[in-house]
């Protein structure tokens, strides 16, 4: 079968490798989408050593399946279904409440980041990481397990903070901002800010149910802090998509007193937290702040039943899998609008 | 009667004043106990115009109901109560879920600080800020109010984490530290992971029931890994009670992926949190930071039924109302152990 | 001032009384619009000396400040308002954490019920039972404090089991069901299933965002099961807002292993929770019987968001001060639709 | 080996039986201690069709590693564990959450019930129902994982209510109820009122650290009552250990407003819900009545965590394999004192 590969550091290129078997407690996947994520990129680019080569690519993958390995159970072939990535090692305190990625054991790992992805003709997977898509577009299906599951993610556990009548804002109106906004509509009755530099990013977010929208730029914190209420009071919940620096002060500045920040994005900003008595603090009191990662697989069982409900939906720009190395410098350019997915 | 104020910004003295009468829904209380609060420095140091004056200080206090205003109900004269420190707007989305200290209306705000406190022989409160103590000795009861109820507050955010058979690291065995282990040990089973730069502190931790001791220093990082293991695993919760740059650079490197770093003292230290995909991370994934402020009344009620158990105990040392300013250099000095109590 | 009062018990006339005035931290609100509640039947009917007469009666209430007590801050004449009707105790465990209709100190009490209510041209409440409505109708507002705040409160209760992809079941789509509906639908992504005896009620759930319906009577159980999967999977949630035998029986037998039963109305059948392991259990295990009672003030802010949203509509059918009587008549008959609003 | 087995339904014998080998993903235990437990008597008495035949009964299972099938990671010959005794579905919303015992798909099942247990020398289980027990006792290790595991979950699920301070009623003081006194000292600060028939049960209590305790008789309400205080006061938490219609009777009557009622033991009493106006309610407002079921694989953990700290220790009677036959018939005739331990 054709498979995507990196064959080692830094190199991405198509080649052909056998098609791989089901072993005990695995199934076979006909690949029907595979979404191409940033962290791909810094795959591609990380030093030697850090992932196995050669190593398929692809961790968001939706498909059907084409071979059952022995003692799997609760799966038939043409069954349709998307992929968990994470792999936890399923006995640490994380992993046996489900949180996978928490896991306490491994360093994070999973499918397309230490053993073969999904941009490929097929892959196997355990069958534990799959979960039913019944009649969803696999299109859609596959950008869900990364790009809607971490901003969901983000959501969960902000979501003591979400009641009726507070403030969100969500900052960077992107791949995952975009899924992010929809998420709040459909889940929450809170009032939505979006901020973005781009005005096309901030019409997107009106469409999508936003309620205010502000431009970033000098007088931001400004604007927002007139939505939100100025310090002790502010937004209940930021979550930001962006994760610079600029970004990061936009936040911490209009976030509430008791309110939480959520680090989606991660441009590799510093966010500093000073608890000190004699100055201005640099978050409020009683803020919480946290770099989520990714999701649980309860998690995305809830973000399908958003898709499946048609309350979520990405943004794809659809490539064949000979065109994957293309579509991953058009990502590294910033040429992709909403999410790249391959279709093998 | 007697009371010890700061007349004017930075001056602290004994004044004679007027004996105070209870408005309407006030109280007004005999002081048994007022407890000396590294924060009563701060409000001496702090710029003119921030604090009014003149101020009669001490947040930290419990006494016996000496007089009631027109409309309170449930109090009688000769009742012993502790007092809750802060008055919140009472309307806001937070004071209404009894989350007071986290006001989003006014800026922190309560007795001692915003208004005459119990640093004298009476002090009027309003009665919604009172808690019955019942028959505990006010040299106790006073502490609890703010030294109790600030670490139990942290121990409260941080509760979820704290189950049976995890690990808790708590950063500095003085005032508010020598409390949390006290308060762990009666409300948890987590094992506990006590670290100071002093000895005598942790003896002091080993015999209020702390599982290890680390001496601060070079090699604590390591030594608290081999407790409560290597990254991504490590300590559910620590607890830093002091707040400066070595203890929460400590604090960062031994927490877990998924843990909580609660930054009780008020050092001045700068925790950077950075969102990067490409380096190793300054906080683990999926871990919160937090600087908690004080408590919530529902919380102190806990806090005294706990003193009133006999499960947490402050070590005092107790001044006479003239011997106030004494007091307050000592505390200055650092030359306090425990907590300073002043009984008029 | 003209009242509609019980002036002994049973007896309900409008008569002549003095306008009063706002004591110490209390309000006079020019009254703008009170619902009639079934609870009022209930007094009405309650033997003598349970309730004091005479009785103004109404607690579903919103109107403008038009008169101010001593010490109230917060509030300027012609702010509008709605009225939280229940006045708890204060200093209990449940009311320090603002769960003043869990009160453990007072029984039930509270405007209308204990001290005059709002079926007046005038009522006095204490200041700290007032929320903002800003610019709703008022007869909007009004029912919002009891009809809506109920089921809310009951969808508070289940909101843990309220995840998107899960299945609610609200059995009653009258007055406080109507509301339920348009609840979930504003704050959930559950698929709703609408249960009821009258086709015209199941059609105004479907209008309302219901996703299926099903009338009550001998198949209704199989019909319900075939949506939500029949044991050990079922309903994550049923709030019951009938609660008389034949709805508790259909309530109890469609709710999933480890799902919730709210029962919010109170129609005086049982449900009985048999532990006991030789036979069919009476309720899955692990699920929760729950009878919520009204809500609180927390929840009714979040309520009157919802309204102010647009997200929340009673159906409301007004009277005149006059027509109070008439309008009780209607309500014991059965022949109000939606809520009875009474406008002085 | 030997293996006790229900051969035909109702029928017990010890058999000779070939040793079991792993399969894929499964663990071959040699059994260290297995506990006898009321359900075995249920298993037993069960019409035919129910469980299947030939049988090995023992859920309660504490042994060592000894054989290892293909895929099985993070295990080695000689490693000591407990048994979690649910094999739920692994797919369903409850499984992926870590609830396996409210797996929404299979009846229950699990070792010793669906598949042969650990009424043997050997027996094999998946690799993912192992917990490490270290070095503990395997004979104290076995009834953790039922009789600790129980009340534990019941705990948990009562947590939100047991506040320092706040009272927990724990009913019948036997295998399962000597171990909720034990998980409360250890765990909580509450007031615990243990109450049972027998002074012997009563005095067990005390000594393990309950802080009333109350003789079941006409009389008890009262007395209870003057403890936790009268309704709409009083228990915050009530654990029904016996669960007959006189201790539910007892349950009902002194749980708080809003507190929390677990039905644990399963005698077949009845506790109405009756949601009406006009009369005393049956159970108060807002209090939640539930059957919990056994527990999770995390909070095993959490109990052997207990167990380990020296927190929870059960009173044991030991047996050999050769004897369950006799240990049965005892724990039938109620001549059990604590827990029937089998040392095959």
């Amino acid at each position: 079968m054709r498979a995507v590969r990196m064959t080692e550091p830094g190199v991405l290129e198509q080649v052909e490798v056998p098609t791989p078997a089901a072993g005990p407690g695995e199934v076979l996947l006909r690949v029907g989408a595979v979404g191409a994520c940033h962290s791909d990129l810094h795959i591609l680019d990380a030093p030697p050593g850090l992932f196995p080569t050669p190593l398929t690519l692809g961790h968001e993958i939706a498909g059907t399946v084409d071979g059952i390995g022995p003692g799997v159970t609760g799966w038939a072939s043409g069954d349709r279904a998307a992929v968990y990535g994470i792999i936890g090692c399923g006995h640490c305190r994380a992993c046996l409440r489900g949180l996978e990625n928490q896991c306490r054991t491994v360093p994070v790992g999973g499918i397309g980041l230490s053993r073969d992805g999904g941009l490929a003709e097929h892959v196997v997977v355990p069958a534990s990481r799959l979960l039913h898509v019944g009649d969803m577009d696999l299109v859609q299906a596959a950008p869900l397990t990364d790009a809607g599951l971490t901003p969901y993610h983000a959501v969960e556990l902000a979501r003591p903070n979400l009641r009726p009548g507070t403030r969100c804002v969500v900052i960077g109106i992107g791949g995952l901002g975009h899924m992010a906004v929809q998420i709040l509509v459909a889940t929450t009755a809170v009032h939505i800010i979006a901020v973005d530099t781009s005005v096309a990013a901030l019409d997107l977010a009106t469409r999508l149910g936003a309620h205010h929208v502000v431009q970033a730029g000098p007088d931001a914190v400004e604007r927002i802090r007139a939505i939100v209420g100025p310090p002790p009071d502010g937004a209940d919940v930021v979550i930001d998509c962006v994760g610079a620096d600029p970004t990061l002060t936009t936040a911490r500045q209009v976030v509430a007193t008791g309110g939480q920040l959520m680090l989606v994005g991660l441009a590799g900003g510093t966010l500093p937290v000073r608890p000190v008595a004699d100055e201005p603090p640099t978050i409020p009191f009683e803020a919480t702040a946290r770099v989520p990662f990714w999701g649980t697989r309860a998690e995305l069982q809830e973000v399908i039943a958003l898709g499946r409900l048609g309350l979520l939906q990405a943004d794809v720009q659809t490539f064949g899998l000979d065109q994957a190395p293309e579509a991953y410098a058009m990502l590294r350019q910033g040429e992709i609008h909403g999410r790249a997915v391959i279709v093998p």
